[in-house]
């Protein structure tokens, strides 16, 4: 992989490049080599087993103790990379992947980043480069109108978008908003009176932003949801938690819905939950982060609606849109609430574009001042593949997906343990009913096949995911919903085809095959 | 720039690529065009005006409002690039910004970037990439020694280093456990009562920090500089405002050092401060984001002496160690301390190496989850550039600085208003002594020039500066300290050389000849 590159060129021009670390005839040179390294890489990725094979601290024995005295060349490097650092690789852009949830790589974003990282520009206001805000403003409101979110999120309707690095970083700026607002009104002394709403599915982004934004622990609440509802937040569970908090002299602060949770793909109710937060005037932030994408769907966009009613909205462009790591989409309601949270201004940076405020100086809207060019790699994701290819590829992930599913059904030892919304598919092994007692104390499932409990169930398919997993054929992980282990096949690795989910099923069926011969 | 390239292909091949986004002899022609395109730019960046001269809104004038539904082919694209973008940034790596401080590109740390972003891993724990997680803490060891960082800091006196994206979220996450270390003690209800310390010279990501960590904005701390300190925190003026603050009820929480300032690169006296914070089990936290990357040459350790008594430590690899945005180093010393505040322990993680406890998850070191392979970059620079040239880079800018100095030395009209420490020189025009009033009235300089108050100082500076970045030559920047403008000229763009400091003077005399002229 990448060798015949590296091998022609080994050894020749080490001194090169030293004397300007950003010669442009360097950077020619040995940026045409990386971009060969990087095309032979996803040509033969499949190759390579998807999770990584060392175990922990390969790679000290590996490297030496200390950074080099004098320069090393870029095929030394090269190498390098190929002998040290692809061994210890998850191939998240393997089309084997099938993990967590994807890391859609594709041209567009690539070359975005590049552009992107080649500028340099630091673009904590408008004034240290124009170009980098205005354009985030426009397709922040472009990809706004491609979900057909409400225009008070645009802004052209006062509201407005900002790209963010991670959810995380989301939903903390948004809920420092939240709780600055709420303190000025009520006083800074109560800060330890603010509660927290999400569910027991809920990403564990937002216990953390809790905790970075000071809010007492014992004030999270994760509500507990049930089967019955496919684990979204009741709204019911939802005001009963509310007045239960107000009743205890606590003060109501911040709900996130989520559409498509990390677990499951379940999605929370926005529109009534809304309705709910509402009345308490409650912050409600919208994370949809993974199944967000899909919403440029007329199908899917559903799943959305209410969201007029939420404060905030966020997805990961980066999971599933074909953006590079690491491009969240935010929008807000109303951005001077951010502002007021998160503003500075020192004299180092005070402008006369600041001063006429015809311009929006994104330092204000997250937490770091620096910040990237982020928008480049979104402008040419949505213009290389245009809307009509940006749905093409979601959906063919969804209908792979869908594909899975339908081998799943097919074979009486499995079952799905949830419904298949989007592009992941929840499924397990059952326990073979392998003895009369176990007919007798344990129960049916849809197919007729007879286990005993969840336990022995869960030890099943961990085993069973391990040993596919462990075989490199391909990668999935898992997670317990209701008490529930099960294997979660997320379709969305950008070279994913057809071909490559056939197989999985059969590396599927050929380990169950083999752990169920010894269970 | 770059028309060449993109004219010789244009036209041809649009619908290409939109068969998979991620196919690689498609990312293999698109590449090695944006390598061009980049290589051109670098090639001809210092024929561009070094300031945008666009005017706030220019690029929705010329953008559609829409995301097309159809695909876009690579060519136009970067043809739009260059008509739409290029004239709104601003040039951070043209040879002639000298502005804020620099965002030093260099080929390695671009092919670095190339690298992570390829690979696209997203590195939250050691399982999701291992050698993501392992080169951190080796690259993280390197730069650590080569800074001479005491052992308690490297992950072989058990601290150890993280990559942040920037300063800001490295000051937020170290509060934050300093914060919870301290509340578990005394309870949270105190949050109220934590007080953190800095100067009016810190930079403003201490009061962000705070501010989102739920810090009482009455208990921010900006201890007041005098020149007589070159504007460093005098620890006798720490002492007593601790003293106040515990007289008053309080508890103190938080210093931040600074090791070379944003206005003037003043430095405060990291050991002195260290002896007066720990006599109060204050966290130090050393912020070096500009000046620390000099400390790898010895004639500058010295700047951070004392270290080995501060908890945390923090460079801006993205500011002047040629490693592109985001690029931020942290390291502590109890790395415990940051699990105990930003860990969490979702299902959907859990895994054996986790719970073997033989591996670093560098999600529970930061605010995010999602990470990227960001030690690439760092890995490329330290071998690529090696101790040796990485020394004579950060010498030369040294130097051009010093001769910069000179210059201004040599003219009269002209003074240095702070001493000279690193590569920034902070100057400012002298009003003349225009009338036998002004002489009066006025105090003498150390050049023997008259001028009457700071206020016609600053109004005169303040013209020069907009004169000078209006024609495009050459980009500096402000800051106001102890109330004097002075303009900022800070050596570090990597094609940077003696001509581009020289022809930078010769413009800052000639505006200066045409202000005086009509002042």
């Amino acid at each position: 992989m990448g060798s015949l590159h590296v091998e022609n060129l080994a050894g020749n021009n080490i001194s090169k490049g030293v004397e300007n670390p950003l010669d442009p005839e360097e950077f020619r040179r040995q940026g045409h080599m990386m971009i060969d390294f990087l095309a032979d890489y996803y040509r033969d990725v499949e190759k390579y087993p998807v999770r990584s094979q060392v175990e922990p601290g390969y790679l000290r024995k590996e490297l030496p103790d200390s950074a080099p005295y004098n320069p090393e060349s870029i095929e030394t490097i090269l190498e390098d990379v190929h002998k040290q650092i692809i061994p210890g690789l998850t191939h998240w852009q393997s089309p084997n992947y099938f993990a967590y949830f994807p890391s859609s790589g594709s041209v567009a974003g690539f070359l975005g980043e590049m552009l992107s990282t080649g500028f340099n520009v630091v673009g904590f206001n408008w004034m240290s480069s124009p170009a980098a805000t205005e354009l985030e403003s426009i397709v922040m409101d472009w990809l706004g109108k491609m979900l057909q979110l409400p225009k008070s999120f645009l802004f052209s309707g006062n509201g407005g978008g900002v790209l963010q690095g991670t959810t995380c970083e989301a939903i903390l700026c948004t809920l420092t908003a939240a709780r600055d607002r709420m303190l000025n009104k009520i006083g800074r002394e109560n800060i330890c009176k603010l509660v927290v709403y999400g569910t027991d599915q809920t990403h564990c982004a937002l216990q953390k932003a809790a905790q970075i934004a000071g809010i007492h622990p014992k004030n999270f609440r994760a509500v507990p949801t049930t089967k019955s509802n496919n684990y979204g937040l009741s709204p019911d569970a939802l005001r009963s938690t509310i007045l239960a908090d107000i009743e205890a002299g606590l003060v109501p602060l911040f709900l996130c819905a989520t559409v498509g949770t990390t677990s499951s793909t379940a999605v929370d109710p926005i529109g009534p939950l809304c309705e709910v937060a509402n009345d308490y005037s409650i912050w409600v932030h919208v994370d949809a982060a993974y199944a967000g994408s899909a919403c440029i769907c007329p199908e899917f966009r559903h799943f959305i609606d209410g969201v007029e009613n939420a404060d905030s909205f966020s997805l990961n462009a980066h999971k599933w849109f074909f953006t590079t790591l690491d491009c969240c989409c935010l929008w807000v309601k109303e951005p001077s609430a951010l502002i007021k949270a998160l503003s500075t201004n020192p004299e180092y940076l005070k402008n006369k574009a600041t001063e006429s405020q015809q311009v929006v100086d994104y330092k204000d809207w997250q937490i770091a001042l620096s910040r990237r060019f982020r928008s480049m790699k979104l402008w040419l994701v949505l213009r290389s593949y245009g809307v009509a290819n940006l749905r093409k590829f979601l959906r063919s992930h969804v209908k792979m997906a869908k594909n899975f599913e339908g081998f799943v059904n097919l074979d009486k030892r499995f079952e799905i343990v949830v419904p298949t919304t989007f592009a992941m598919v929840c499924f397990r092994l059952l326990p073979p009913a392998a003895s009369p007692l176990i007919k007798t104390n344990g129960y049916q499932n849809g197919n007729g096949v007879y286990h005993k409990d969840e336990t022995r169930a869960n030890e099943l398919n961990r085993r069973l995911l391990e040993s596919i997993n462990a075989s490199g054929s391909a990668y999935m992980t898992h997670s317990v919903v209701g008490g529930v282990y099960m294997i979660r096949f997320a379709v969305g690795a950008s070279l994913s085809e057809d071909r490559h989910v056939i197989l999985a099923w059969k590396v599927v069926q050929e380990h169950a095959d083999a752990i169920l011969a010894t269970f």
